[in-house]
């Protein structure tokens, strides 16, 4: 993408309105705009980490074998008294009336909806089990929406839900996606560590919160240290092994983590002081297990081998999307800006031409920036009118893990300067160096 | 994907509630469920062929140059009455209250929000000319809601916006928009006509509907017999060459084309005879260019070169992909179901076991799925414990192009049967031959 045919509002000022870095850095970036109170648009920048970290989800619940579908965001409101829930969620659903008077709501999650079409469509223990995904715009009513994208009124969800004949199959689709949800942030970047937590208004009996560290994180939490080291299973996990993935989610469960509000100091003090971490942490992902709550009153049931009907055994699993843009940014800036994972970066590499309209810099940034784009690198070539110092401030400030400067001083002797974002480090390379390095070629 | 682990909800009985054919094989095929009126859930299957839909509407929209950004679905009241048209719209748009009493809406479209964010931060002619499009969730409450994802209540839109200093530029943004569309509709396989159009409730005085020509179409069509066969432009298009652009579209309206409402019988007569094309149309995209009809209310101006504020010149150009599915069923189909074009195909290929259990046929069917699927072909594998029969009727409902049939016989002579889709052609092939024809190798 050349930056003079881009939409990339960069702020100067930091907005008043944002109270913690993620928000005033998106803000600053061109990321996003705030429409209505708790209301984004996403600018083009923001668009693309977010289709980033879209696509990674994705792939990390297929790969689990979950299945992709896509419910609306309007419901009825007698889905809802189906299960309970329209009288008891309060004021955070939107509610609405249509033309007719029909009472509707723009969905805070799927649990009924979902229910209601596994009960069309399935009969027998058979077509067990079933993991049904989507990834869908979701509203809730907070009473004062703040912080940005990380707490906002409409925001984007991943929500899966399964369904099983038993509790212990049901267990086991809960064990899958604790190790989807561990690779998933794995690959964004962040290290995260599953913790025990309520189950507030979805219900049930077993539940994890996904807690990454982040010194700026939205509240306490507790954990060993040992967890920092575990090793994240890998991409050819076979999630059929029932007893491995059970293995991997007791070794993921073994030792202390927890929430402030799930917090038992006395637990925590047996761990030998060297091993206590206390830290910040952000919730990226929630995952329930509860069993029959909604199949029961919703009459989800399927024939079992005895051929007489059971209530399915559920659970839900949801991973937010809008959120976790903001909380990868809370566990990595710096002063000058946004130091993206190279999995989430809105673009890989950032080519600043430093002297706009000398021929030899045009070429060669023209020549590095079709090089990369043909190979598939997503670059974003500098080309503004503007000073080298400009250039820089904005290539740190949205946070390009590899930026590539080219001058005429450089280029004299045939090299272009590269500068990781991540760690600051520059080196004098060759183009085709450049190449082979972002490339890993 | 093995068929034994799917969602793929096939329907025995035709829907008695749906009126056209698109509609009734949605719903056979497993591919939507009805949720409310006129609100659907887009079941996998569905949800894979709406995905490829647009993908390829993102491919052309970003070749022509414009930049994807997303505006929420939940819009503020006070937008629309800056232009004026809150009171206008009508029982059309979904109004809404929030907790706190403030006045929304559920975005029926965008020209009053992308107006707002413009303004926000664009300030010169420099920054010009500059489209910007999204595709969201719309909703607009239609009274009497039919048809399926043809005419629903909730449905997905893409929406561009371009803004440019004068008409001159605003046209060249329209002309590019144009020729986009062109592209985008051959590429789902569609043959397109534009056609002159009525404004509507979006205004201005320069539109074009992008009509499909199909027996089941909604509306009667007139057009010269020439436009069939006129050649769509190529994937290099210049869209920076101006003359070009316009050459195009001045060859794309050179003849006559209407729809029923624009009508002029005494121009469509005056085409010779055997020229004169009467048919049933659908229309798939709608391009307006409707000068300041927002900005001037709106304010959203830039700097001119000669340092005074210039109104911006405004187009919006819509395409939406929920229907566009259910157009293309309605171009292609027979009696046995769906006969969907390669490219927007939820798979490309279908491989049926007919001998589920057999261990040849079980062990050539793996391994033809295997080597389909690492070559990065959408496969199907038909591994249900069913009829051949069975079988051989999904892969023609859901409309799979190329269908592969390996049973025991063809085995014996080391060879499996191919079925094209589209034309019912069969061939005795082996499986490689069957790998060479899908990738093109």
């Amino acid at each position: 993408m050349r930056l003079s045919r881009y939409f990339l509002p960069i702020l100067r000022e930091t907005p008043k309105e944002a109270e913690i870095v993620s928000h005033r850095l998106m803000l600053r970036a061109g990321m996003v705009r705030q429409e209505s109170a708790g209301i984004y648009a996403w600018l083009p920048l923001g668009l693309r980490v977010l289709n980033k970290v879209q696509a990674i989800v994705r792939e990390e619940q297929n790969r689990s074998g979950a299945i992709e579908l896509l419910m609306p965001t309007i419901q009825s409101a007698d889905l809802w008294r189906e299960s309970g829930r329209y009288d008891a969620y309060g004021k955070e659903m939107l509610r609405i009336r249509d033309r007719h008077d029909r009472e509707m709501l723009f969905g805070p999650t799927n649990e009924e909806m979902i229910t209601e079409i596994f009960r069309a469509y399935v009969k027998s223990y058979k077509d067990l089990p079933l993991n049904l995904y989507h990834l869908q715009w979701k509203f809730r009513d907070e009473v004062r929406p703040r912080f940005g994208t990380m707490r906002s009124r409409e925001f984007l969800m991943k929500d899966a839900y399964s369904f099983d004949l038993d509790k212990e199959a049901a267990v086991h689709a809960y064990n899958k996606m604790f190790v989807a949800y561990l690779r998933t942030f794995e690959r964004f970047g962040l290290k995260s560590i599953p913790m025990r937590a309520d189950t507030g208004p979805i219900g049930g009996d077993l539940s994890h919160e996904f807690i990454i560290l982040a010194d700026t994180g939205e509240s306490q939490v507790y954990c060993h240290k040992d967890y920092l080291d575990f090793a994240v299973p890998p991409a050819d996990t076979d999630f059929d092994d029932v007893a491995g993935i059970k293995n991997t989610v007791a070794k993921w469960t073994s030792l202390y983590a927890a929430t402030d509000e799930m917090h038992d100091a006395a637990a925590y003090e047996a761990i030998p002081e060297a091993s206590r971490v206390s830290a910040r942490g952000i919730e990226v992902g929630h995952i329930f297990y509860f069993g029959t709550k909604y199949s029961d009153p919703m009459a989800a049931t399927v024939q079992g081998p005895d051929g007489k009907p059971v209530p399915v055994h559920m659970g839900s699993y949801g991973i937010g999307p809008t959120r976790v843009v903001a909380a990868i940014i809370e566990a990595c800036h710096d002063e000058a800006g946004i130091k993206w994972p190279a999995a989430v970066a809105p673009f890989t590499v950032s080519v600043m031409n430093l002297k706009q309209g000398d021929s030899a810099c045009d070429a060669a940034c023209e020549e590095l920036y079709r090089t990369l784009s043909a190979k598939g690198v997503d670059v974003l070539y500098d080309d503004r009118d503007d000073r080298p110092g400009a250039k820089f401030a904005t290539a740190d400030l949205i946070g390009i893990p590899y930026q590539v400067m080219i001058g005429p001083r450089g280029l004299a002797e045939g090299k272009v300067e590269m500068k990781l974002r991540a760690t600051g480090e520059r080196e004098m390379l060759t183009a085709a160096d450049v190449v082979a390095r972002v490339t890993g070629g």
